[in-house]
């Protein structure tokens, strides 16, 4: 691929921080209603590491969004993405 | 929680593969285009394995579509289920 990709987990790590933080939970909260643990959702915040479905539905639970909702959300988040990849200088490749 | 989960990976499987049926595209087709085993599409497909976001990446690559217009269709999807779990008769947790 000429282009970076762009990662599902790293806009939807920006999504569910995002959301939390609307709701002023703080990660110590969230990861006692969710029953996961602190550092993980941290890193799932900061798009490091992949969230199961499993997972996913928790936070999604534990932060009283609809799955749906927070998908609408990654899905602009994304697209938004994806313009700036693709209007990107490509100088760098061309040397 | 009551009512069963709606998980991302099957929605998203169930999107991915009927925007491969929609290409007309075989499995065998997409396994060589993205580089990724047909065993394992197909399981991810069937929404029996998580789709890391780099696979997802290379399957939107290899189908030719924007991730997030996969995610706008998965976001849907899921928004579909999630009426019908919300609206499914709770009769066998009352006994």
């Amino acid at each position: 691929m000429s282009q970076p990709a762009v990662l599902l987990r790293s806009s939807l790590g920006e999504v569910l921080r995002a959301e939390r933080m609307r709701q002023s939970m703080t990660l110590r909260e969230l990861s006692t209603s969710a029953r996961v643990s602190l550092g993980y959702i941290s890193e799932i915040e900061r798009g490091q590491k992949e969230a199961s479905s499993e997972l996913l539905a928790s936070l999604c639970s534990a932060l009283d969004v609809p799955l749906s909702t927070v998908l609408v959300q990654v899905s602009k988040h994304v697209a938004a993405q994806e313009t700036k990849v693709i209007t990107r200088p490509v100088v760098a490749s061309a040397a």
